[in-house]
């Protein structure tokens, strides 16, 4: 059974585990460690191990398995397994656990594992030594190449599968047979029907358009796509940092721009939306769109086909969004009157003109000054995390670098994972520099991902110390209320820093504007040691300085 | 809304919530804190916070609420959520969420929380702010008062209120208008029917008994009931530590026992099973009673009425322990021939003489030595914490000290939140010392535990630091496994005094057996500043000198 497994996961080019260290899943470690083509990684605790997972596949655009013992360890995953599952991104759980017939009897680390993660995951399969036998292998073999195949199409996403294991359960006496099946796939769609396309042409042609895009990977075929269509004066295309798209034709600072006009103001409302992508980071121009009456919205994408964000949803297509932009960019479109591009842009590029005139006035030590610096000092090709919450909106007041790529957990904007998901990455693609950006309650909540070892040298991560909770002065938030701090901002004292040098990390403390600017350069550097930077800003002025930018930015 | 649920609360005596800084739960937050009789903990990590409320639920008996925002928050909760089913400990889980209608429409912090912990919940309830309306108020005052009787029932244990709340989250306008109301409950039962009771006086007149005790939390009136019992030859009764029942009639140290006859002699098999209590740490009573081939087994209390551990379960009895054994004992037992009890005590007073001999004799400071060293000073009227999995374990070597309370997470077993919840007993009960017995992967792994603050000063946490997975070498394990280090002990060298100081506690560090034995009894003493000792204890000779000390016990 465990040979099963393993041959099917290398049948669906499953490579790399990252394993939690037990007891009831050491015939797994025991068979993945021996297997010449499959690389474990060992991580103690599970809901760190959940998103270094994350941050492989997210990296590789590949599978990676997760493995752990029975009981309320596999519980720990499901953090990263929610967030796996709202970004479209692969995992194979794979979790041991007692034969099903000792569920609920007593027995020590046994919970009901079965169906856990239901909620959240793409499908899940139950295999037990006890009945393995009453079927057929080939039907156990079907049966596990049906659930992974969800691994290689269109609509990704994490998987489970519970093995219940008797004892002993430290020997492996099964060798490689090659059990390994792979199931024929159906290729996902290329084109849309002719007739639909051509409706939807003469739409955009007859309309004020808005495209939107969520966050994505890095896709340079669907940027040269967009590109064609932000030529045209009736389109607007709206990207985020985390969409990783860049183009001068584009909107990257969707907040920014926003703040420069009435929401009122017909002539910016939209009346046809496209949308590709998975979470947007703005929950102003979600507020915008919920709000502007728009008369259709498409969707273009495998995930969440009924997924209405902002209430307007017309159709969904199940097309991969590049596929869905070349086709439509075959079609001449219309050069028509309405200058709808035009008002947006020049709003853009005058808020980008005097958010650069704001910053470069103010000398204190800020939040706001800490992007700033990154957006000057951080290297070409270097991969940015975002940790959330607070750190990911400030990070598209800004525009994105050329050659930097976005990541961040959006898809749950949970804090408990930023570190480990980042770390991931890092782990799997040691050529690239990663660069986290952390609040310090993201950062503390996920120290355990710092216990990995060996740590690789091409992460480095900046945490900015705001005493926790800056968030809630950037969303509209409870700014007057007597129990903010309490509980809302989540107010803390613990020094980032020192934790890290605990967990044997070289460490430096920042606190002023002067210091920042000089060492950025030097800690961005491949051959500098250290690894986590405290910036301890201003928290007095933290939210000042934001409300006076947004302010300056109207005037 | 908001108001109902808190009325509620307080109309079930819930009167302490722990809360995690958030925005969706605000008016939660806000709610709590304005009410003269709510006492609120914040703590940033839900999987730490869980699991202090399952220590505060532990120690004080009562049922404690949990409070988070919504998205992945709430799943960080599902370890502790676990522990406490398995437990019977009443926590209510309050989770804060967005209306059903925006769940899975690309919200941020937006999952699918109805029914996520469907599998180890005693009931859940879904209320929205949108369809809050459409019921009567008393209907919802029903619903959540039938949910809450679980608090007050024979079979406690966690339930869960999912709350889905518009924006603006940050005012409340809602006066104390006392919407609570509580449903009259019906009695636990008190005593069995006679005829049956008369059944099971002749079975056990005329059987060799074996009462084995599980984890149960201090009951006098029990422990009364147990030590009449034990007065018949016939009658054997074992307890474990965590069963918190001593006397030196009843076999304490069931494996050190175990180990001195051979589990073939018929004199020994009991014929009558009768179980109390929870989980049962020793995995060697199980196995042993799994194969004694006994003829009748009943289960008293009233949790999981069809949990059959030994696979002899002829009836359960919905009672409390307590009553059960009262009207047993009102009857006249006979004293009748069989000497089962005596040959078991025999055994384990010639286990206990041997013990002693051969602790005494040893002079590094292997893991043995630092239970022994706790026996040795630990102040009566200490709750000793033990954490999983070695410890617990090693703690069970050892006869239970009198007037010392033992705590453990034998739920699920997990190594995941025993620091948290040692914590949350320790910071509800000042007046006590609280001592925290861990290994240092459980230490590392539940380290945000360390965040709190203020942290308790009644709090003393000593970690054997035996650089990871002792377990492996207590239990039967894969000792000759090549991969042993780095899959099922965790090997890990990051040190446990580091990452306390990091968090600002003072911390001694311990390496030799002279040392251990000195500061012992300051570190035990209240005026002691040091909260966090580690003991390095000597790895290469860990797993011998159990090894030996076993093979001792036998000759």
């Amino acid at each position: 059974m465990v040979q099963l497994i393993v041959d099917q996961l290398l049948a669906y080019d499953i490579r790399k585990v990252v394993v939690s260290p037990g007891s009831r899943n050491a015939p797994f470690s025991i068979a993945f460690d021996e297997h010449p083509e499959i690389e474990t990684f060992v991580v103690h605790d599970e809901r760190s191990a959940g998103f270094i997972a994350l941050g492989m596949a997210q990296e590789l655009g590949e599978t990676i398995a997760l493995c752990c013992t029975s009981g309320s360890a596999c519980l720990n995953y499901y953090p990263a397994i929610s967030e796996a599952y709202y970004r479209s991104i692969p995992l194979l759980v794979l979790t041991a656990d007692r034969p099903a017939a000792w569920i609920n009897h007593g027995d020590g680390q046994t919970i009901v594992q079965r169906d856990v993660f239901k909620n959240h995951v793409l499908g899940s399969l139950e295999l037990d030594e006890d009945l393995f036998e009453q079927k057929a292998l080939e039907t156990h073999q079907v049966e596990l190449a049906t659930l992974l195949s969800v691994t290689k199409s269109a609509w990704k996403g994490p998987i489970h599968v519970n093995v219940g294991l008797n004892e002993p359960l430290y020997q492996t006496v099964e060798k490689n047979l090659d059990f390994g099946k792979q199931l024929a796939i159906e290729p996902p769609v290329k084109r849309i029907d002719t007739k639909a396309m051509a409706t939807i042409v003469q739409e955009i042609n007859q309309s004020k358009v808005l495209v939107l895009c969520g966050q994505m990977e890095q896709n340079p075929k669907l940027q040269q796509e967009l590109i064609k269509l932000a030529s045209f004066p009736n389109i607007v295309v709206l990207v985020e940092n985390t969409s990783n798209v860049q183009h001068e034709r584009f909107i990257h600072c969707i907040d920014r721009t926003l703040n420069g006009f009435d929401p009122s103001n017909e002539a910016f409302k939209p009346e046809l939306l496209i949308t590709v992508g998975g979470a947007v980071v703005s929950k102003r121009i979600k507020a915008y769109l919920r709000t502007a009456g728009i008369q259709k919205h498409y969707k273009i994408g495998a995930e969440f086909p009924e997924m209405d964000t902002y209430r307007s949803l017309s159709q969904a297509f199940s097309i991969a969004p590049e596929a869905f932009f070349e086709q439509l960019n075959e079609h001449e479109l219309l050069a028509n009157s309405h200058n709808f591009n035009g008002k947006w842009k020049a709003v853009d590029i005058v808020a980008k003109d005097r958010s650069q005139e704001f910053i470069s006035e103010f000398r204190s030590l800020t939040d706001i000054q800490v992007f700033q610096n990154i957006q000057d000092f951080l290297p070409e090709e270097s991969v940015l995390h975002l940790a959330n919450s607070s750190v990911v909106r400030y990070a598209q007041l800004f525009d994105p670098l050329p050659g930097v790529r976005y990541e961040s957990n959006r898809g749950t904007s949970g804090i408990d994972g930023s570190t480990s998901t980042a770390l991931g990455a890092a782990i799997v693609h040691p050529s690239k520099q990663h660069v986290l950006i952390s609040g310090d309650i993201s950062f503390l909540y996920d120290s355990n991902a710092l216990w990995y070892e060996p740590f690789p040298r091409n992460f480095k991560m900046l945490v900015i110390q705001n005493y926790g909770g800056g968030i809630f002065q950037i969303i509209p938030g409870p700014a007057d209320s007597k129990q903010r701090e309490k509980y809302f901002e989540a107010k803390q004292v613990k020094s980032p820093a020192s934790i890290a040098q605990a967990f044997g990390l070289q460490t430096k403390t920042i606190s002023s504007l002067e210091e920042l600017t000089e060492y950025l350069p030097l800690f961005f550097d491949p051959s500098c040691e250290t690894q986590v930077l405290e910036v301890q800003t201003d928290d007095v002025n933290n939210a000042k300085d934001l409300d006076r930018y947004f302010e300056f930015l109207r005037n």
